[in-house]
């Protein structure tokens, strides 16, 4: 292993190297590190060949590491100077990729990104060779996969070289995101500049980490889906819980069932084919994200289902908040046979194309009421001796889920952990009457003081948190129902997100969170506004979940600021600007 | 006048020639009007030659206009049916506008406007001739200029004739923005199609109707500000308020003190250039929209002054709050006969690039703590008579104010009005000493039940509304320099700017009431997220300030809906989605 003293070996040639260029007169301001802080400085004759660009002082002008996000959580030691890049000279060496297709697009978008970050070039900077070793080219993301990685970076004269080991290509990719955020724009000198040697060593500490993003209120074309997945895997993040369908609208393609879009799609161009379902998969895989896809149910459908009406209850019922939260209403009828039929035709097309490591089921909001209105829904539970009340109609949702699992486990789906929402159904006595606690994983969406937390995890269940006063990123908006403001108010600023303490509510259970997920409802949001509303506070959660920082988010914010910065220049994400730019450069001024 | 008699007998020959072509196959869902309501229905062989595109039904399934936004103030007369139009076939004839180049270039953008509309063509329909007759061709924006037009539109056999007129460019211009509204693509048809007769007499309630944007927090490109002046035009908004330099930075070259600039710009990239105002202002010209300048003063200045501190007080003092609200803190020195030269100088330069018909001496946020930090300040106060009080620094301030207005009349501003921002000083005694009721504007920024407009008012002053608890679109978001929210939360939604209650601020006294502006403070806001904060909530604006209806935002929704549609497909805006698009298909059920 590269040690520090190693490492300022090369540091006074490196200076002497990088520092030959002037400085363009135009420019006003630089940036010196002083006592640990880039301090704005105006450019004069005498600091012209010292002065710093912003990005280059930010870099290093630290004790720990100034523009890894998320923050490494092992070893993380580098030199206090930078070396410039040739980005035409970007090589990779590696014996453990050889065939492995996920790996070339992983190496190319590297280099794209290197050379993206270029604004005017100055010809020169050293090849950049980038040696990788790992143990497996393991392509399954499930939960046991180990995504750690150590890197080692030293310049010499010729080259820079680059030492990256892992075990697998998760470790691998995760380590080429922590290359690309150490490689930046030195717009002083117009190069492309890289710490000048460093080793790092790092591995995160929850396995699901990433967003749950609700693709039927409003449609998102691919392209925005795989920019969002882009940005997914510059935080590390690494789970995309698609929430493919609801009530409103049904685009994903059912092959054995056309009618499903072609009655519940909101028009033809807005269908996710089988096709772009895995080509979405395989481009998320290709950058470290697994793809959860989400069938909710027995609530929460009802466009689609117009031809098959006798699977359903309380399709379109009006006044909806008899039946349901939102319009239209619709709940699957349980009872019959056929639907069970129609799920396992869905799952089966799910398996094949989206190829999940985990199945979400849903199970969110199911209204009593809105299966009560149909008379042989009640005859039938009478019939098995079920009253008409809340636990007869509970006995009649476990009697679904237990059937319904049971074609996903007949389709090729047994060996998957299914996830399901927090409900009525996850608390006790019926979550262990009906789900199995080594097969289901709650994900829980109730507020992070809530007592259920802690009674999911007395009831043994693994969990994914994404409790809505932190983790929903649509929060904080006006109602598209009535004035005042959603539900979920206020907006959960950066802050909340980044402090919300997983660790307060796992408590002695701590290592039953797998991980959190920050939410995408799209009732009001669509392809236009989309980025702003996950960036960067999906990034906030990327760090809670890799790094589960004790410090306060003060502690992170310069750092913060210029993964912001960096989100939008190198992932050309229309991340929500956090503060006036004079905060940028003028670091820690702006708090109180 | 056209008579509604005279515009139904065209209707049959229109209705023939229009449902000519069958729908492709792929279609599943239609719209048919049923009692003033479009209603989703399945398309089938039988209703195939009948079925209408949604945007067509909404077009004229009503007793008013459906989707013209703002709505008109006077008489709306039209035809239920609508006629094909050929894109490459528009003509315009007029003899008012001979040599005008702002009228090519309305001509222009209106053409490319329609053009843009058409995804998938189908060859047909008639030629648009458009005649305009205005009275006179003055492009002089002030309060004075009457907006009002009247357009007639009628289809025949061989083209669809377009009469415009009114009193002048505006008008004209606003004409044009109607027309256009009345223009859809029939996606069911592939078809570009027009309401095939009308008349519309339209003038609106407010002379003052736009929007107050700060680009110093952070920097806008000028492709951005067009961009959103082009938004503007299409609501028939007319001010653009260039809220263009603060503390934080400053972004206005000035030629005779190029120090501004090149220390007080973010970078050398983010300058408004005097050739840079020039074209925004007319290129905004061009689209009905007067550009205000603002140069906040004595307050709100840093950034750029740096070769001038002898002229300031307090910049960059810390604690900022015991100075100022935000850093960095900076105050004018208003003692300094040397300052009035340089305001004397900016005023000249921005006289000449922005010819305004406006202008906005700022004068919010003066703190006089940070005047209380300079001893020769102290002491000319002392020698003067001034108490180091309240009322003192206030009498300073009136100095300051009168000197600065002076510089701004010797330069050739004497005929323009003046606003200011409310504030100690537009109060009593200090506003009528210091303040001609007939020479300043007064920008209202408090809350809506704050009884200080009432005092505005009485003092006799015109006002702009600009209560922060509905015209603040940057309310509602995380704080910048701590955690929790910003001071103006929560979010000003939709139907908070659309009910906005001018009537009742302004009372006998409403003709006071020049208009309103929503404000843009860009400490969180840059180009990435802009087009979300501004639209579709600046058209709620609009109509409040074009049309003041009497009708709660409920009224105003399905067709607020379908205008929030088109801010996205014709003005290429990101405007904020507000509801799932299930509700935009199925009107009114989404409401409570």
């Amino acid at each position: 292993m590269l040690t520090t003293k190693l490492l300022f070996s090369f540091a006074v040639l490196v200076l002497q190297v990088y520092f030959a260029s002037a400085i363009d007169d135009s420019h006003a301001w630089g940036y010196e590190c002083i006592n640990s802080r880039c301090e704005k400085i105006q450019i004069t004759p005498a600091n012209k060949e010292t002065i710093l660009d912003l990005r280059v002082c930010r870099l290093y002008c630290y004790d720990d590491i100034g523009t890894l996000w998320p923050k490494p959580t092992r070893n993380v030691t580098f030199l206090k100077s930078v070396t410039g890049v040739n980005p035409n000279y970007i090589k990779f060496t590696t014996e453990s990729f050889k065939n492995n297709e996920f790996f070339e697009v992983a190496k190319e978008r590297f280099i794209a990104m290197q050379k993206n970050k270029v604004k005017n070039y100055t010809l020169g900077g050293l090849d950049l060779n980038i040696a990788i070793t790992a143990e497996n080219d393991d392509m399954e993301l499930n939960y046991d996969v180990y995504e750690g990685y150590s890197i080692t970076i030293i310049s010499n004269t010729n080259a820079i070289e680059v030492m990256i080991s892992s075990k697998n290509f998760f470790g691998a990719r995760h380590a080429l995101e922590t290359l690309s955020q150490v490689i930046v724009y030195d717009e002083l000198n117009t190069k492309l500049v890289v710490l000048a040697a460093a080793n790092i060593q790092d591995e995160p500490k929850f396995k699901h980490r990433g967003i749950s993003m609700d693709t039927s209120r409003n449609f998102y074309p691919v392209n925005i889906i795989k920019k969002t997945i882009d940005g997914l895997a510059m935080a590390k993040l690494n789970s995309f819980h698609w929430h493919i369908t609801d009530s409103q609208a049904f685009p994903m393609e059912v092959k054995s069932h056309p009618d499903f879009t072609k009655y519940g799609a909101y028009s033809k161009s807005k269908i996710y084919t089988a096709d772009d379902i895995k080509d979405v998969v395989k481009f998320a895989k290709s950058r470290g994200v697994r793809v959860i896809p989400e069938l909710d149910a027995p609530a929460h459908i009802g466009e689609g289902w117009q031809k098959k009406l006798d699977l359903t209850t309380c399709v379109n019922y009006m006044p909806y908040l008899d039946y349901c939260w939102q319009p239209p209403c619709g709940h699957m009828n349980p009872i019959k046979d056929e639907l069970y039929d129609v799920l396992e035709d869905i799952y089966r097309e799910m398996l094949e194309s989206f190829t999940p490591p985990v199945f979400h089921m849903g199970g969110d909001e199911i209204f009593f009421s809105c299966w009560n209105t149909s008379k042989p829904l009640q005859d039938w539970m009478l019939n098995k001796n079920l009253t008409l009340d809340h636990d007869g109609f509970l006995e009649l949702w476990g009697y679904y889920q237990t059937n319904a699992l049971k074609r996903m486990d007949k389709v090729g789906g047994s060996k998957l952990p299914i996830m399901l929402w927090t409900s009525e159904l996850t608390e006790e006595p019926f979550a262990s009457k009906f789900l199995d606690k080594d097969r289901y994983v709650i994900q829980i969406w109730t507020t992070g003081d809530d007592p259920k937390i802690q009674r999911v995890l007395n009831s043994g269940y693994k969990v994914i948190i994404s409790n809505y006063d932190a983790f929903y990123l649509d929060c904080g908006f006006g109602s598209w129902a009535y004035d005042g403001l959603i539900w979920c108010s206020p907006y959960n600023e950066w802050q909340k997100v980044y402090d919300n303490d997983l660790n307060g509510m796992g408590g002695e259970r701590i290592d039953q969170i797998l991980g959190g997920s920050a939410t995408i409802w799209s009732e009001s949001i669509d392809e236009h506004n989309l980025d702003s509303k996950i960036w960067p506070r999906a990034s906030a959660l990327a760090e809670r979940l890799w790094t589960n920082p004790k410090e306060h988010w003060r502690n992170a914010e310069p750092r913060f600021l210029m993964h912001q910065m960096y989100l939008k220049s190198s992932g050309g994400l229309a991340s929500e600007v956090l503060q006036p730019e004079w905060c940028v450069h003028n670091e820690g001024l702006c708090q109180l």
